[in-house]
């Protein structure tokens, strides 16, 4: 991977491609930036493909110059997956933003990988179906599934490793393979499909998907709940899974975020702990559900639980969540941005929770939480001065704590960010040998590590990609 | 794999296991007894494992002579998977068969490979919570992982792909890893766990398993109707799902099947097309669930469609469905049977079903057929007079057909029992160049083919364990 292969391999594309292939600074910034946390390392070209075989043949050009693939899609990783540090060239998805085939009857649609979540859902709109799955961005579905992406909406429908049937991926070697297909469920043979869901670009260029899509539910009521501690707001949650609601959505907010929420929305929330829910199914089936949940809330000391079936309100509501990263963002403005992604049992959440939010008061970091608390699965938004060197080495203190304490708690150190280039280490203390499972398997598809190298294996782990064999990335483990 | 390898490997493990290394014939051939059409390939001997350790151990030992080894569970397995096509030593894991966690606030738990889905069920019964995996035999929960098995709740309750949160594994050198983990989501790394669920013991032992659970339902309500056609009662099926009604099972009985279960179960079901149901939800959901499956039923021309909630009832009716099975072999006592199970998009359903019904008539078969409809999954359990090779050879170019059709109608010539010895050439016919890639992994995790040879790749597909590279694979694909 010399600078000279990688000027090779760009000159070649770019008498294939023509003007597609830009190597226009502002492109090439624009293609490593990340919403938060990472310095930006710029490829050194961006190519624009239009279809499958572009992509191909882009990967045999590279693969030909041992140059480093970066696919892009919109851009929203959080744990720097579309940065270049090797350089090489972002291979730039959005162009292929097609809804190749939409089957209501077995509620699945073939789409392009650049389709973002919200076209998806407009292209829907007549059939009755819609797709559930809602990171903070309105992000490529493409990336969504390199990331193995969820949202909101993943306690009742899952994440992006339950909507994905089926995919095309063009190889390290430029060979295109279909992996999985139409039918609800299958034993034939190794899941490629799940493999390549959440392998970050590492393995292959994801570059058509078959996703599942579910019916839009006959009635929608939201609600909403404060709490006095962020404790018992855990536990309400947790006993609304544990008594079988089949809750479509239930967020936390705590207080620091409520108040952060208020400022940026223009609303008068109270200064609490929140809850905000959603209940999907039939008319009588979310009443009862509604009903269900305030006693569960009134038990755990809540008392200004409040239902609504008026979507003007819920919208309104939902957008205030939304808004929740940009909200915690104004706290501090242009502050630096951590944001943590652990993932627990849920009967360890309340726990790990008011153990963060006691780790936050001692370490005086400003870091409100929000949660997708169905799933156990919790952010801190951790905001720091720019060039305060102090101040960022003691949020990363606390970062590698939260994802012990979630690691050690049975968890995740990430729910749905993914490992990137941020959480190599967390990957090896949580996973331990399967790390080098991981990278045979790595090596055996991409011998030269050249799709989006330096992601998800940090390049000091044993270098597994510079000829060394398994056993170095075993000391590196172990040492 | 020299018969002097193995014998050394077999010495090796006797001396370090003493009696729990079996060489005697009835032992080995119970081990390679399959339930359905594959003829038995004996191991050289069987080892009794209790613990990871030793299956690591034994593990070792066999890499140091590169002698095969079969995991094995109850054998219940339908392609062969337990089959010794090169001989080895067949690891027996149903000593390990302890339930090691019950975690009923997180709705999981962790068990040994060797624990059967029934032994599950009963050491659930005080928790509220239980297993939904049903496949024919009392299988073994690490087998099911093995296979990606289903049965007839997956339409509600997914399959082992869903089912299976985290494994403990011993991989072909020995190594232990643990993948997943007890959080409800991840996207820590590659999906390893659903990397090794359905792939056949070729890539990994699993010993050590930890699987999500489902509260029992508040109310379980069942439903029977009989049809015209075979077709009446697919598009029936098609529409309880197109309407969203959350059925846990929709089973189909053809009429062929219909007069099995009558003579065997002795019963006095409609000799038409059936359907059996089962609604699972609270009291008001699931009145509410089978009422609309009448209505729909009425629309295809049923008119006899009953529900009942009594427990008695419901259980006799579905061990009328779990002896299908044997209810088929009885048509015609000791025959040969080979059973099918291709799963396609629901949309094609109906049309894969009649037009397979007309190509049992139209080769003059007996051939049943039972369906896990809701999934689009449907087997035909093919009887032949033993030594009537004729009806054999019609029986093996019926079952070609079928698979075609289904891989056709975009979908899978397996929707649950596996690849094994049995459908490795339609799995190349369905996945194509994908084929590659799976043996690729193999041969990264696996580099001297000593897990389950001859299983998922069969030996003519390139003979990529001995060696050669992938290119003879693809002339292989391609010839």
């Amino acid at each position: 991977m010399t600078a000279r292969a990688i000027a090779a391999a760009v000159s070649s594309l770019e008498a294939a491609f023509g003007e597609r292939l830009s190597r226009h600074e502002a492109v090439r910034e624009q293609h490593s930036h990340t919403v938060a946390g990472h310095a930006g390392q710029w490829p050194d070209a961006v190519l624009f493909a239009r279809s499958t075989d572009e992509v191909a043949e882009a990967v045999r050009t590279c693969a030909r110059h041992r140059c480093p693939i970066v696919p892009f899609g919109i851009g929203s990783s959080l744990e720097g997956q579309v940065n270049a540090p090797l350089g090489g060239v972002s291979i730039d998805l959005t162009q292929m933003d097609r809804v190749l085939a939409i089957n209501a009857m077995d509620m699945d649609v073939r789409v392009q990988p650049g389709v973002t979540r919200r076209q998806l859902n407009e292209e829907l709109r007549a059939t009755g179906l819609f797709f559930p799955i809602d990171p903070g961005a309105d992000a490529s579905l493409g990336g969504m599934a390199a990331t193995r992406a969820s949202g909101t909406n993943a306690v009742r429908y899952g994440t992006m490793k339950d909507a994905v049937l089926a995919v095309e991926a063009v190889m390290a070697d430029g060979r295109v393979i279909r992996t999985g297909g139409r039918a609800r469920k299958s034993a034939a043979g190794y899941d490629l499909t799940r493999l390549l869901v959440g392998s970050e670009g590492t393995l292959g260029i994801i570059t058509e998907l078959t996703i599942r899509l579910h019916g839009i539910p006959e009635a929608v009521a939201g609600g909403i709940c404060s709490f006095r501690s962020i404790g018992d707001a855990c536990r309400a949650a947790t006993d609304c899974l544990l008594h079988g609601i089949p809750v479509a959505r239930i967020e936390l907010l705590d207080d620091v975020q409520v108040r952060a929420c208020n400022a940026y929305s223009d609303c008068s929330l109270p200064e609490q702990p929140l809850l905000l829910l959603e209940f999907h199914g039939s008319e009588a089936s979310v009443d009862e559900q509604s009903g269900q949940f305030e006693a569960i809330a009134h038990q755990h000391g809540a008392e200004n639980f409040a239902a609504s079936s008026d979507p003007d309100e819920r919208t309104r509501l939902w957008k205030v969540r939304h808004d929740a990263y940009w909200a915690a963002r104004a706290l501090m403005p242009s502050a630096d941005v951590t944001i943590t992604d652990v993932c627990v049992p849920i009967s360890r959440l309340a726990e790990c929770v008011e153990a963060t939010q006691a780790d936050i008061a001692e370490s005086g970091i400003t870091a409100p939480i929000v949660g997708h608390v169905g799933d156990g699965n919790f952010h801190c938004i951790a905001l720091a001065p720019k060039h305060d060197a102090v101040l960022a080495e003691t949020i990363l203190e606390f970062s590698r704590r939260l994802s012990q304490r979630a690691i050690d708690m049975g968890g995740t150190c990430t729910g749905e960010h993914g490992i990137g280039q941020g959480k190599c280490d967390y990957l090896l203390a949580e996973a331990g040998d399967a790390v080098l499972t991981m990278q045979a398997i790595k090596r055996a598809l991409d011998p030269d590590n050249i799709l989006n190298p330096g992601k998800i294996f940090s390049p000091s782990q044993g270098g597994a990609y510079d000829g060394s064999d398994s056993s170095s990335a075993m000391t590196a483990l172990t040492s």
